[in-house]
């Protein structure tokens, strides 16, 4: 090899370099989806094996599993990433399960607010909807709002009449009462008597949710890529226990809890939501992608990282464009699980 | 120059390309601020020469100056970006030329319901109420939100619950009429009924949202940098005119209508919401420094490209850590201003 030769070598490597080093990846955009698939999450929390016991583990086993199938079904008969997402989210809300539609949680009122969103990745609509306590698959409600309105979020009683006039039914508040939950909150709700009589009255009702944020968050979410190679992202949950002032967590915001966008991936998140908005989480994963050029799995894991450094536990279920996924957290244990094209569904729960 | 010292010399360019394109910004990180300054916006939209008379230029002139100097005046004595931000808002809330506070915009339900945020570029602590019918200064409530309670946002009711336990005084909703508003509304509402009769009813209320989203938004912000470096911003606003179904704009999400890091910028947004909420606006800014070495002015006037092809028209304030302001926007003007260390205020409206 001679000296030009060398030269223009050298240039081409350089070249390379500099190519892969500003984070392009249009060539991975313009790359069939080949493939397909699912990953969803029942929540984020302290999920041990030595607390679960086995008739609770099947349970909880089957349901997600059950949610998966759903989800893999449609996307198997050709079916969209949006359609895949809300069946997998409708399956765990209507489980007591989770805490996400029937199975929500009691707010401090001895009400359940519940609060979803999903998002398109393909066209960046989004629909979103919190504080609702009549609708029985807020997931569905979140894709009327981005369907059939032109805003994203709704929120409370106005959400619900927007239901209403689009022909959704609404249900009884009594029907997410759960014995399990509001045996949950009265025992919340004692501690926080005893409390009162320690601490100054002002900041006792807020001490007492920080103690329960020690406990089982429960959202739940799915994330899913097309045989079209279109991404799509949903979130639902029925927030905080004991939760007061009309409180919304990171699900129903955009970017925080949940995003989805063909260019990079879909993400939704569950934990402590207050520090998922303030990190701007979920969109984090997706920039980390398009400006960095980090893969998937690398940019979940940072964000997780960024996370726990300010203080915020949790975690993420995400998929991007090749059908990769990652499901990083922080917390003790995930209820997650996937179901990618050709292979048996896996249902995890606790860090393996 | 023989050929090793002229290999050596390529690999030295390269090792500075390859620096440059990965878009690290430590360098600017570490520099000490030596400048200080306020940016703010009252709104972007349909601000012409020919619509504006002489009597209403002046008074938002006066207004916008007004609130240019009550954070300024709090910057140059050594005060926080936080404080400076949050009494730049509360002038303008407090006056009825601006769509927020006492100015706010009329839902269809005939009632004034406030949106509002804030962020501490310091510490990424957020705060922010949505719907709330009962609080002077929204942004007070938002930094109340921040700085008393672990939440980052309350919606409605309870957000003013929280607001009277924290011993914050609540106004009558009639504080909140102001008769320019309530004839807008009149005229949209009449407008709306003879649209009922050519279309079909179920989508009507909607469409006539549509068609008011080509009038004014006059959200107002704020973001700021103080001597000590440190950013904050925030943003407040009465919504969307004859809004219904609880709608919330980006005005109270953060990384959509509000986001600062001392890391990279301060921004606070007007315009559409809905597109604001789903391009994750603010922080796509911050992100586009941080992970890909933009400068705050080609990350802003990027997001307002994008933004706009994604249909979505509005603008944006915004500061960095090195003093740099931009104030990029799409629509035909934007009520805009800025105050800069040993600077005269300045105020703008139109395109210029």
């Amino acid at each position: 090899m001679n000296y030009s030769k060398k030269i223009r070598l050298l240039g081409i490597v350089w070249l390379l370099i500099c190519f892969l080093s500003t984070g392009h990846i249009s060539g991975r955009e313009k790359e069939p989806a080949d493939t397909f698939g699912i990953v969803i999450h029942g929540g984020a929390g302290v999920i041990a094996k030595k607390t679960m016991n086995a008739k609770n583990e099947r349970l909880y086993r089957e349901k997600l599993t059950e949610a998966l199938t759903a989800g893999y079904r449609i996307l198997e008969n050709n079916g969209s990433s949006v359609d895949a997402v809300e069946a997998a989210i409708k399956v765990m809300e209507d489980s007591p399960l989770f805490n996400s539609g029937k199975g929500a949680v009691f707010t401090g009122e001895g009400a359940n607010e519940l609060d979803a969103s999903i998002m398109d990745g393909k066209t960046l609509n989004a629909g979103a909807v919190a504080g609702v306590r009549r609708i029985k698959n807020p997931v569905s409600l979140a894709r009327l709002v981005m369907e059939k309105s032109p805003h994203v979020l709704l929120v409370g009683e106005g959400a619900e009449a927007f239901a209403r006039q689009e022909g959704m039914d609404w249900v009884s508040p009594d029907y997410f009462f759960t014995k399990r939950r509001w045996k949950a909150l009265q025992k919340i709700k004692a501690k926080e008597k005893k409390e009162k009589k320690k601490t100054s009255p002002g900041k006792n009702a807020l001490n007492s949710i920080r103690n329960e944020e020690t406990g089982k968050f429960g959202t739940v979410g799915a994330v899913a890529l097309d045989k079209n190679g279109n991404l799509a992202a949903g979130t639902s949950t029925g927030g905080m226990m004991n939760k007061k002032f009309g409180r919304v967590g990171d699900s129903p915001v955009i970017g925080a809890g949940t995003y989805a966008n063909n260019k990079t991936c879909a993400v939704s998140a569950t934990g402590h939501g207050e520090y998922f908005i303030r990190s701007v989480a979920s969109y984090d994963i997706s920039a980390l992608m398009e400006y960095k050029g980090l893969n998937l799995r690398e940019a979940s894991e940072l964000v997780v990282e960024k996370l726990k450094k300010l203080g915020g536990i949790g975690g993420f279920i995400a998929i991007d464009g090749r059908g990769n996924i990652s499901m990083p957290f922080s917390s003790a244990g995930m209820f997650r699980g996937y179901a990618l094209k050709g292979k048996k569904p896996t249902v995890k729960m606790y860090k393996e």
